[in-house]
């Protein structure tokens, strides 16, 4: 069964996905130590058989597709949550509402290297990370069912990670989730009303008021949001106004490279190298008349979410969606930036 | 600072709560193994001077408040995520909203015994807490400006617990939060177009079904909902519409405790004891005419929310909304019955 379904009481749309289930279900998290040696990651190098056959790859030139020789691989999610070849007939009208798990899920495997870290990652490493995922939601949004494509990257057992090899998740939606269409709701709402761009408008107040600010580079601009679920949560945005990521220049993409790496090093310095979570927040597909592309081009404007496990979500948080921070974002930018001072320990690995 | 915030982008209400960052912030989350012995432990009898003085208890008739002799004490949280006391204006216009973070966080604390756990309790000690949950919505829907109380309970570390004591926590809040409008929304717009209760035409359908029921009660029906968000997630509802649970009589509160019991023994059978929370859906105050109480009490039913912590949240949750569940409701309502099926393992604590 691989189903996308709305709970009929809250409206909330669940991915029910038994496919997935074939990987262990782990019902309480075991405290295990990360890296385990002996058994065979099908992310390694030397695995490839044990993957669905690549996508794309940045791989040598003499090497082979589904053979060692690779730096970076996407393949189709092996447990997908959501499939190509998923049809049927929406059920509708009965009270209950489903619609058949299309999707394509796919992973982008980082690197060859099965312990290596996104902090360990080069400028120039990240940056062709980048560039895949620019040219996976290029290719996923050329299948017109999809509407929404989700880049997400777990690292760390409790930020949901499953597997430590590096890696990030590409996952093409049939449908543009409930928060995403808010986000373009919003930011249609303010341009209809203030003409502009909501996003602009806030990076500028931001820039101005300055307490909230992690740092300001050149082309990008790292803010802990004004109501950042965790504490030490960071938004990086583009301060150029552009409402899809995977319209991005190769020198964006290494300049983005660089702040992310940055972001990545104060997050760890000031909350104690968490679990986390990378989200890509960039435009869903517009839809004709109803919703051109004209007007997502004026209103949306990507960015990246990090979002460190420093907080446990507790019934208050599944009963009612409010997170519960126990740090001021204005407090969690202080300890941020603190933790940036020293140039020297984070500006290395930014040069490669 | 005590302040909900609204998230300019999403929409999504924060509590930024810095009287909670008092609690050591948990970076990771260690895996130490759940009851501590030797600390004080504030809600142990004998340790009552160490919590704010009690606001309501279960209590021998010779003994005195604030003093050992009682079996079920409620203390207003001494890290309370909103504050009585909180005041000032809203912040309202400017690009980003917040308003003083004022509310009203309590602690059932449900036993004396530290070691105690929820499926330890016998029928008549579930029913006494339940009567302490009735009692405080009571109570702190008095007060005007509590627009929703939301009654919640973890159990164990990664359900959010922070002291393994059992204690419920009660939390009136200033606003409804959008996944209780959401519910009322809904509601309403059901009994518009087909005049009747959703809840109560959803447990007829489920139940003419059966796929996804539990167990079937005497008062109360269990379902996996049919998108459950979890493996493992259960719905207690009254058959009888019934808008407020702080309006159960006695004698539903008892048949409610066996048939909450009846859940939990399931829930720990079929997936493995786990990390838990339980939540209480009732409905919001009443706005005189805009948002009339005879309406609520059409539309809305309450019931509570078993949430095991069968998964991880990860990027895609965080980023989109969208949850993930690798079991199908129906397999999971399969092994909760299957669970049920020996009586005689369930029965014993129900009849005390």
């Amino acid at each position: 069964l691989t189903q996308l379904r709305q709970d009929p009481l809250a409206g909330h749309w669940v991915i029910v996905s038994e496919d997935r289930s074939s990987r262990p279900i782990r019902t309480k998290a075991p405290p295990r130590s990360e890296p385990r040696g002996g058994w065979l990651c099908p992310f390694c190098e030397g695995n490839e058989s044990t993957t669905p056959p690549e996508v794309e790859a940045k791989r040598s030139a003499r090497s082979e597709p589904n053979a060692p020789g690779w730096s970076i691989r996407t393949v189709p999610n092996k447990f997908a949550a959501l499939r190509p070849d998923a049809s049927g007939d929406p059920a509708k009208g009965d009270l209950l509402e489903a619609v058949p798990g299309f999707g394509i899920h796919e992973v982008i495997i980082e690197s060859p290297q099965h312990q290596a870290q996104m902090n360990q990652f080069s400028r120039t490493k990240l940056a062709d990370i980048l560039a895949a995922y620019r040219s996976r939601i290029r290719s996923l949004y050329e299948d017109k069912r999809i509407r929404y494509v989700q880049i997400f990257r777990n690292e760390g057992y409790l930020a949901g990670a499953s597997l430590e090899h590096p890696h990030t998740q590409v996952l093409g939606l049939p449908l543009v989730p409930d928060v995403i269409q808010a986000m373009v709701n919003r930011a249609a709402a303010h341009q209809e009303s203030k003409r502009g761009c909501l996003t602009c408008a806030i990076i500028k107040r931001e820039l101005a008021q300055k307490e909230r600010v992690v740092f300001e580079g050149k082309r990008f601009v790292a803010l802990a949001p004004f109501a950042s679920r965790v504490p030490g949560e960071i938004a990086l945005f583009p301060r150029e106004h552009q409402h899809r990521f995977e319209e991005s220049s190769d020198d964006a993409l290494s300049e983005l490279a660089a702040e992310l790496l940055r972001c990545l090093h104060a997050m760890r310095q000031a909350f104690d190298n968490p679990p986390f979570n990378l989200i890509l927040i960039t435009a869903p597909r517009a839809e004709g008349k109803a919703f051109p592309e004209k007007q997502l081009a004026r209103t949306f404007h990507w960015h990246f979410q990090f979002v460190p496990r420093t907080t446990r979500p507790a019934g208050l948080e599944l009963g009612t969606g409010l997170n519960l921070n126990p740090v001021a974002p204005e407090s969690s930018a202080r300890r941020l930036r603190e933790a940036l001072r020293d140039r020297a320990t984070w500006a290395g690995t930014v040069k490669r």
